[in-house]
């Protein structure tokens, strides 16, 4: 039974990192993250990789959640509210009417990651991912399509941002991550690691539906507009999705999944 | 050249269809649309589908955008204010610095669109996609891979809508389109000009990548969660994108994405 603790008033101290998380957002959680939502719950709670610290819930949602609720586990406290109290605690309106104050745990390096895999694992690489909703579309796909990781340089933002969480669909706190290094860094481990690089680009040498799956791979990928840098292209083994003249323009997460969805069916 | 009409006053009444542009885009611009940035204004001049009624520029941008402003057709004003008095205008900060309204001229009927094509058309048709974002990443995709128009059943959003133009960078004016009738109303009008209705569902009975280009051909995609009636599913030929056990979870526009790239690459 989770331990359901009643709160009637917006200045609570017990919800206080609860209180106007869109500012918060802003200069980060530390080491706590914000989860929201049904679904974004049931996979922090089944998949157990990081622990909770507490639950904020609308009381008329709790009813609709019982089947989550039930697996919170002991000591973790579920702070229930009305509706409006909540709305006042966060700063706007949570129609989902659940939140979750997530702790990141230890994160692996990239190395360690990399050495736990199989022989057939499927990675994503990214280097400039500064666009949440790009960041929480390409570890939805990697999800969907059973990528084994996501390597992350240090110019990309975090996936455990609250909007790249919700937009991933919880997709963030299943697929294992790592983040360092820049590009050239991730790429020499990639090869350290017997990972063919395949980079995707509007300027790639083969078209990416010719590309027969390697072993073990890893997809990379640059922010839209400025693209992976040129140095990056020319040392990994480059492809790209061909497009309808003078409108040679794909979203980056759409790309990761054209390019997922290819080697998947291959693999 | 065009018609600089410099802007002082944000009550200026020659700027009013600019006033509180998010309140007005909740109610609708009627027969007008507002376009912004300069991707989507070049775009909008080269094509010459839809006219102009007027642009609003920030001063420091005039210098930027002036290939674009040369396009400009004579007697469409080109109202420059302040960074500034545009933000007060608007009443947000239009950090792109430029705005246009459009006119919606006659849309042609759906029937009409299907009977200009060729017999190798690819079109994609949608049913119940009610979200801006999604609106705009799907037509974004069937610029991108060529795709001769897009049908849209009643109960979908306008692609013409601000945000769903911004995300589409540009494609929804571009992309013709019909808007017209139900899911099984298109699927009757496809039959009629000879095009086979792919549906995309998690539950459909072929896999994607297995799937010969038929010659006229139309992908029908629904909104994520429900999908597609099971009614539709039956009548058509559904496909099926195959997705790693315990997350068969894909957003809308990347499967509009996955599918097009599959059906291009065999076009």
């Amino acid at each position: 039974m989770p331990q359901f603790v009643p709160v009637d008033d917006p200045a609570d101290p017990r919800v206080a990192r609860y209180v106007a998380v869109r500012e918060r957002d802003l200069v980060g959680h530390g080491r706590r993250f914000i989860a929201e939502g049904e679904v974004v719950l049931r996979h922090l709670l089944s998949r157990r990789r990081f622990a909770l610290e507490s639950l904020l819930v609308a009381e008329k949602r709790l009813g609709h959640l019982a089947d989550e609720l039930a697996q919170v586990p002991a000591g973790v406290p579920v702070y229930v509210a009305s509706q409006g109290v909540m709305d006042a605690i966060v700063g706007f309106h949570i129609h989902r009417g659940v939140l979750a104050i997530g702790l990141r745990g230890e994160e692996p390096t990239a190395e360690a990651l990399l050495a736990g895999l199989g022989p057939h694992a499927l990675v994503v690489a990214l280097v400039g991912i500064a666009n949440h909703d790009n960041m929480g579309g390409i570890f939805r796909n990697a999800a969907a399509f059973g990528a084994d990781a996501v390597l992350i340089d240090e110019t990309s933002c975090d996936p455990l941002y609250r909007k790249a969480i919700r937009v991933s669909v919880g997709a963030s706190l299943i697929v294992p991550f790592a983040r360092e290094g820049n590009g050239d860094g991730l790429v020499d481990l990639l090869a350290r690691h017997g990972f063919e690089a395949v980079a995707l680009s509007p300027r790639g040498r083969e078209r990416l539906s010719d590309l027969p799956r390697p072993g073990r791979v890893a997809l990379l990928l640059g922010a839209e507009g400025p693209g992976l840098p040129e140095a990056l292209l020319a040392r990994t083994r480059s492809v790209r999705i061909p497009m309808a003249a003078g409108f040679d323009s794909l979203n980056v997460a759409t790309t990761s999944g054209i390019a997922l969805h290819h080697l998947a069916m291959q693999g």
